[in-house]
């Protein structure tokens, strides 16, 4: 199943930065920067990957797994916002 | 202090390598392949952004605070080859 | 719904062994054993922290929310067992 | 060389409130409350290995490695105030 068009362009507009986050490091290191600055710019793209793996897996636990919105069955739909929330808790 | 030319080509081809998964990742989701193999190439991402930190660590230990390999001191040459050893660990 | 029996005495397993690690890095800081040391210890630990975090999502999927080899709808059960291989990849 | 007292100090208190994390997730698990509970407990745990891990790492570059306080060298003095930072950083 596809993700919605909204989910899609809300994880390209992630990655894209994630591109251009690994671009700047790129170019801190030609200009030899310092170090310190250096990992400070990686620091940011780890916690950018971070967030887009917790949207990830919260699109893939609602569209391939259970949507607690649409969920009939009251426990499934418990389970797996409550999921959703451990994603978020261990990725952020 | 500049990096020595060796230490910035192996940084630089470990950088391009993220930039280029970061752009799989995103011809991943255009494509709309499953969400379960983008984060297969997400992981591994991260995976290279681990490495890119380990390896900007020790260089800033070796060239901007103690080279263990060139260190008279032998308590500060073991201290500076020790953190780099927990750094590699903490980041493998 | 309650965990079963042999899960439970597993996930014990596992914390007892964090209990005891724990145990071991407040002696070796009693001790004053190198800092280096001390920090191998508390890499372990948090490589068992991420293994227990591993088994706990495991069981929660299964249980709370979708188990692959119980599951009747096919695309969920696929969608299941990707999640529960993405969190072990991710936890590793 | 021995920690100071006052570090030895906080870093029992970190690594006792660990054990008693440990603690509390075993008998939550004896408990059976719920899964989601218990994750975010072992949530916590792993916050307060990684601020542990970033107090040995700043101890051990402070008492090993180079003290930015009291280095002589201005250079290294910036570099271990840097590292320090960067590691604050990334276990935070």
């Amino acid at each position: 199943m596809a993700h919605t068009i909204k989910d899609k362009t809300k994880l390209l507009a992630r990655v894209r930065r994630i591109k251009g986050q690994a671009e700047a490091v790129e170019r801190a290191l030609e200009a030899e920067i310092g170090c310190a600055d250096v990992l400070m710019l990686v620091a940011s793209m780890r916690g950018a990957i971070n967030g887009l793996t917790a949207e990830l897996m919260e699109d893939h636990i609602r569209h391939h797994v259970v949507n607690p919105d649409s969920e009939p069955d009251p426990d499934r739909a418990r389970g797996a916002a409550e999921l959703i929330e451990v994603v978020k808790t261990y990725l952020k």
